[in-house]
């Protein structure tokens, strides 16, 4: 069964996925033969291979089409090789120095078009929009199940984002836990009395300077503390907290600015793997204000290395000043 | 001139080594044309380049060899691409939500043979012994610098470790700044009057099954919560509080140690990346008691993905009980 250490020198967890044991063959670095590929001799995300999935949880799909077969246009699975046993509820025991967990949790697949060659940013806008309604869905239906404490919804393309299938999807797990890096809003909250991202966006506008794009609902720009080179945030204007909350018309814009700013980054960053990732804020505890959900989108240029792991410090050779300019000037109005 | 930015999300800093503008193919990944190589056209560690680099700060070398000339054995010299300005001191200042500090540090290369094609754990026993003796005599010297508070030591070895140049090499950094992660162990201290490493040795070596060698001085493990797949530590036994207190007798016993456990690590795990880090006490600063210096030896095996960007939790598809038991009987007594 999978469980969740404590790590008592780094203050954090880890999920020892015992179950999914990989042969150093099996890794997805070892098995691309020395490429920048993804090597897999078979996609169980493709339109027909639906038996080869877990049972799909919820699927867009044309009128008529049966669940597991094909005619979806989105499709959310079980991940098959998830790292957290859906079954039984939270606990921990400790012996000794040795603190673990049950690893209760939710994996599951978004699998963003049934074909396998259209990248994300290829997609039409209408098949975006599609996508990210699926997410606002999952996350809503995880949210109501009262173990799950935060949901963490990310995507990784490319090998050097640690994708394994080169197939469009998004994953989305269930925690029984709170990551501590989700108290970093609420305490600045409690301090302030005002929110941090708000505060942040306000000063960012200001400045204008590592603002990439704005539009009605939306600001893109270069964080200022940007940890990888061109790391960029899409961040909604109205202070909300749960990526659950978003309406239709902030993810139509949404999608069309997310279509734009990743063919951008690809295009001038000569295809560079990268990781979306949502923040967002916990669920079924203790309310506390501050959260003000956001997506990070970190183009993997830059392999963290021992300086990172040692201090925790990212170096990045590029000011997100300059990354702001770039992409701006190529991504337009 | 390279800077110190907050990240006040993250609550930690980040390094933006604006001197050194990277253009997207300046970035290794994008340099090793496709194959999982690190790609120079040239290099500057190489006997006969000595010209090449900044001046050499230290050297082992023939008698009679002058600095910056063939003849020596191991060479440390300042990184040419320094994340940090070794000039100046370390001040800190704020403009709204945005807090930047001097980028001051001390930022060296040990080159740690001058054959380019002998990897770290081909080096002999007694050249293994000389690195670490220059490790041990660099981290004393800077830590005389009153303006250093904290010195990592690490090793960046493969493309998926960040590594850009293949000449075996490790770097040191001095920071003018005592990294979050380094206020656990001093804080258990404080707590439980004990030295959390220690404690945690004692109940690895009773329970054995994580334990991979012992030798006098030193313990090999791998750690309860492991996060990279066969992440290994190098324990050594007394309570040591900084690496520059290590002595000829522990260095010899050292030096063999490492030279098995990664030729060990390398034969199995298909020529891996992999990082060295040293973990350490601060300098400079008001004692506190609870530091207990050792090695983290990560094989990179596994990318961290959005999951481990997103909630800090990583995933660890091998248990320590598998890799320690795995990596034991491969190593020998």
């Amino acid at each position: 069964m999978p469980e969740l250490r404590q790590d008592v020198f780094k203050n954090s967890w880890v999920v020892i996925a015992t179950d999914v044991e990989l042969k150093p063959r099996d890794f997805p670095i070892n098995r691309s033969g020395g490429q920048h590929v993804i090597a897999n001799s078979f996609c169980p995300f493709c339109e027909g291979q639906e038996s080869t999935t877990p049972p799909e949880l919820a699927s867009y799909r044309r009128d008529g089409t049966e669940p597991n077969t094909p005619g979806w246009q989105v499709r959310t699975v079980p991940n098959k090789y998830s790292a957290f046993n859906p079954e039984g509820t939270f606990y921990s025991q400790s012996e000794g120095m040795f603190t673990r967990a049950s690893g209760f949790g939710q994996h599951e697949v978004i699998v963003e078009t049934p074909s396998h060659d259209l990248e994300f940013h290829e997609l039409p806008v209408e098949q975006l929009e599609l996508v990210f309604k699926m997410l606002r869905q999952r996350y809503n239906a995880l949210a109501e199940d009262k173990r799950m404490k935060y949901l963490q919804i990310y995507k990784n393309r490319g090998l050097f984002a640690g994708a394994s299938l080169s197939h469009s999807h998004s994953q989305m797990v269930g925690l029984p836990m709170v990551p501590e890096s989700c108290r970093v809003m609420p305490r600045y909250y409690e301090e302030n009395h005002i929110c941090l991202m708000c505060k942040v966006l306000e000063e960012e506008l200001a400045l204008g300077k590592r603002i990439v794009w704005e539009s009605e609902h939306f600001v893109i720009l270069c964080p200022y503390a940007s940890r990888f080179s061109y790391e960029t945030w899409i961040v909604p204007r109205r202070h909300t907290e749960h990526y659950g909350e978003v309406t239709d018309l902030e993810i139509s814009e949404l999608a069309k600015a997310v279509k734009r700013l990743l063919t951008t980054l690809l295009d001038k960053l000569e295809n560079t793997s990268y990781n979306i990732v949502f923040n967002t804020a916990p669920v079924n505890v203790d309310y506390q204000p501050g959260h003000h959900w956001n997506m990070e989108i970190t183009p993997r240029l830059i392999v963290t290395n021992g300086i990172e792991m040692g201090t925790g410090y990212h170096i990045n050779p590029v000011s997100p000043e300059i990354a702001a300019r770039v992409i701006r000037e190529k991504m337009g109005d």
